[in-house]
């Protein structure tokens, strides 16, 4: 039956405008009978200017999720679970249950001794730790140790678990993921490992003591996977080096002094889909506004400050979640003269590279500067 | 206010399986005021077993489609359309106006004389000629002509523009873009050409001529973009190279002889996100079934025959087009004992493999072929 | 004992320039017992300011060879001789058998039904086919026919062997070797087949039909090696390449219209070692002068000419072979104004590119042509 | 004139077996006028069963050269000797003035104050410190400070000067660069700086702060050249590498401990033609005998120990140096059971596995070791 249609027009020269007429109404209605449409009537909206990003810039406040993540540790097992993980459910993406973009993100809690089941995916993940003593998680029969500003890689295809030790304290940590990414790619596979756990088959922390050291590696050290063999990054060298960076340079305008993670064996990013970098804001920096593709979900690691993001101003401190959705507006201030301030940072940047469509532009106007 | 949910529960070990209870229900109320979620509720779904495509198997013939596209010249204008394009909207995604998962298509016509306006955006495109003589397209500057199964590419960022000769006659091709891809991945930029039309800068059919002879490049020739410079890739070559192959291989138990469409200057794809290939089954031949990751839209170059996919038979004939879903089992026949069949494909598979997650399995009962 | 010195003395700033002494050559002499010695006696020399060739430019011309090529047949059985070749000693590099540089080249005959014997070695080959029907080589199993014109590789570490048809006639082809780089750079290792023959294993001429199609590959096709699949490059295509280069291209100032031979599977040259390309002089033409690091080695394919090589001219007509030394100028120029000529050239570019030491000049007096 | 010829004769099926007749002899004589010669009467010789070295293996101990370097400070002056250094002199190599197949090396004295004047050249060096205080490399504009054990990259083409800082102390460094190699491949270019020394344009030690990070590079940092941005690398946490990879590693049967210096934005070698490495002999280790192709030269950086190096014991210790000729049969052992002996070597390994030539081999007999 012939209706009323949405045609997205625009008097545009080279756009699609055209009006309903019974007899396009009547061809409309015909084509959808073979499985088909007219261009012009979507042309407009499947065309956009520029990127309309359907996340919302949000924060999620660490004062305000650290209480009901513990909580969860009493509500729920962590046999009937799977994992005690709270979500962070972007308002604009909560139909593929992302925290920006294609980017998943959430909150988990263990309790010493506890060790999750062991498994794999095609998603890619990434455990940066909040806080807590004893956190550990297994690649592929490689252990890592965990400290708080740690983060650790277990890519696509590997099977992983995470625990904590029976001496330690409980943990807390975030997750960072391209579960929404592998979903619509329907490319995702998922297996339980067959033995629930995984036989440790390397000395502890053997990945990063191998690859994690500057301008060496390993003398024929073959490495033929696409993800990074340094499982673990740790804070203190990453800390000391934005120190040892900041000496010699002035710094990007939008960004400080910024650092991308990297695969030590190709100079490449961490995985094939993920980036991560972590950027350091001088005391009483501000930097200018730029916006680029990419879903970007930073994490604050040290002190305190703001973003503003499409005009809206978030402030933040450490433990702090934030996103900035692609092509949206967003400049960084850290609050402090004194103290400088630290921001890791989540990304799908590693996509946009290598489909050859990452973008960038500098805010031109009000020297800048956002208006607010 | 509470309510019960769907938690997607499985009882395996290793899945999330907890049931509501009133005390749950009011954490998950209260999570949804700080944009966040319990994992647990949504685990299962978004980490399925295996991928599930919304895409359907479809099959668009072209006796059907055709006189539709014929009449869409007499109900719009170029100028108020932009292009006269019918585009294949998949019944599982015609939110995205997609062909099969992110792969947007459609059927243009062009009369003698006549001549799109000039734009360019991220997403690339290829137009495959279906019929009629004297198309061309200018891309960057460089202008391709075009015969019956012949394609051009152009690729993201490039501006382009297609035409018919004055002395030709109409014009009916198939566009292919990863539109949908685009704007998923929220990089999809627009931009009319300020002159609507550009100049021919280069002398016609350049950059086939320079970089299409086999095993062979032009000396110092620069190339620095990741996408093909052999702009257009003719019938009559890709057939003879096929007939070349045929004769020296066994070619593969589920394609037949089957080969890729490649950038002379890296071997790799012709696109960044976008791949293309034709292969042709031999007089008789019947292939065994297999699935992958990664959308495949098939267009009928030359013969009859019928695929398999997901356990429905479906015929086609020269220039219908068929789609085949992400890890979705086919299989082809040629119906002739005689002639070969040939399909052009085109696909998504330079996303899979850039992104890693490219995975492939063979059917591997009832000796390899589907029930149906 | 003391005696005088040669120490490379120049008087330019930065430059050693010391004056022997009693005392210094005392010195000297007690560096001796040590194995080492005085770097300023030496550094002006093994720093020059440019590149000195030790090869002579030289033209060896197949009218004066061709006589005694094929009366070696008389001479020396093949069992005994191994190959009957006449190799090309250029009069500056006659301590390691090079023709020019570090490239080894010479003229083989071979009559109907015979074969040699299959050996390998890390020394890379191209044979180029002079004259002759029925010739043929086997690589790694894979049989290749050869015309006139044609050639075939037998690169670095494959099993190979030569061979004429019993209902060939006798076979005149140029054999181009890095033999003395392999030397120099102590890395030349050889062995004789076990069977002293191969079985062929594939379908004749197998490798060109699979891989030498302009613009596709095989699906799926891996290639591991660093040289190129496409074992044997055809003359017919590659002068119909040229012609359709040279209709949309204006050509090279130096070089006229000029390709070079790829490895399909990744744009780059046919071996790590050893380049090959073609290029063609149009009716008239005459090309400027430059100069480039990297040695070079042509055979006239088609038609006659000159080269101005370092001032001296050099006529040359179809299968003469000259050469050019590194970083020595050169120009070169078509006799007929009605026909096109052809020189094929092989070349160690591929090193200097890969060490990064290419570098290049163009003759900037007298209208870019050398004085004679 | 006809005389007797060395024919390099072998009596070995598929191998060049000729003996001399008046009529060979007159024929060879025939081919002479030519520049052409038959391959029988050189084919042996040129294609040897294996490499021949023409290097020996050497010890150069500091004990014995330290003293000449530091009188060659009475001897000569700076600006007449443009740098004081004794450079090491293989025996079998002094035709070249190399340390080991194509690699130079020499001892270099500068007092406080002084500084050389700034050049550049195709060749690649590395200058690795081996005592004093203030030494400082400035390369294209970037300064480096160096201290014992750390080594600077002056890479081809990049202007380069060293000195000495007015409040350092006479300082000595082993130089280490591929000239007689870029003299061989007759590409090497000599420039003096317009200026004789430039201006320093960045932070001190601005590269290695910037790119010697473990896992982090700067963000958005380009780098198009092929060699590492990280110019120095430093011994203190080169040490600091070894000890955590040993703590994971079983190490090498052959080299213990071994790391290799790489480009951190490539994950590749220093440069394209010299590679680095650092090598650790735990307390009491013994390693296995192994050849490969490439020439070695090592310096002892901490400790001391012996090599075996083709059947000859070379005993060595802290700043000895010696070398590994290619193909030459060695292994090594640490003399103390409670310190860990250290040894750098710098080799021509990236060229072996550029032109795709590096080959090894383990020695089978007597436990892995040489008689000796």
């Amino acid at each position: 039956m012939t209706r009323q249609r949405e045609n997205y027009r625009e008097d545009v020269a080279g756009r699609a405008n055209v009006e309903d007429t019974p007899e396009l109404l009547a061809y409309y209605d015909e084509l959808e009978r073979f499985d088909a449409g007219a261009l012009w009537t979507v042309a407009n909206k499947i065309e956009p200017w520029e990127p309309q990003s359907t996340s919302k810039p949000v924060i999620w406040r660490y004062a305000d999720l650290r209480a009901h993540v513990l909580r969860s540790v009493d509500l729920v097992t962590p046999e009937k679970a799977g994992r005690r993980v709270i979500y962070l459910n972007n308002p604009g993406r909560q139909d593929v249950s992302a925290a920006v973009g294609w980017l998943y993100s959430g909150l988990q809690v263990m309790h010493p001794g506890e060790v999750a089941s062991a498994h794999r995916h095609s998603a890619t993940a990434v455990r940066f730790i909040i806080e807590g003593r004893g956190a550990y998680t297994v690649v592929d029969g490689h252990k890592m140790t965990l400290g708080a500003n740690d983060f650790v890689l277990t890519p696509n295809g590997t099977w992983h678990e995470h625990g904590v030790a029976e001496d330690g304290s409980p943990c807390i940590w975030q997750d960072g993921l391209d579960i929404p990414l592998m979903n619509a790619l329907e490319a995702n596979f998922y297996e339980v490992h067959p033995d629930l756990n995984q036989a440790v088959a390397h000395p502890v922390d053997d990945m990063t003591k191998t690859w994690g050291n500057a301008g060496l590696l390993p003398s024929g050290g073959d490495w033929d996977k696409a993800y990074s063999p340094m499982y673990k990054y740790e804070w203190a060298p990453t800390y000391d080096a934005l120190q040892k960076y900041a000496a010699v340079t002035d710094g990007s305008p939008f960004d400080g002094v910024m650092m991308e993670y990297v695969n030590p064996h190709s100079g490449g990013p961490v995985t094939q889909t993920m980036g991560a970098s972590m950027q350091m804001l001088r005391p009483g920096e501000r930097t200018k506004a730029h916006r680029h593709t990419g879903s970007y979900l930073y994490h604050v690691t040290k002190g305190a400050g703001h973003s503003i993001i499409n005009g809206t101003r978030f402030d933040w401190k450490e433990h702090d979640i934030f996103c900035v959705p692609s092509w949206a507006w967003h400049e960084h201030a850290n609050a402090s003269d004194r103290e400088d301030a630290c921001l890791f940072c989540l990304n799908d940047l590693p996509v946009m590279r290598s489909l050859g469509i990452y973008r960038e532009q500098a805010f031109g106007e009000n020297g800048g500067h956002q208006p607010v």
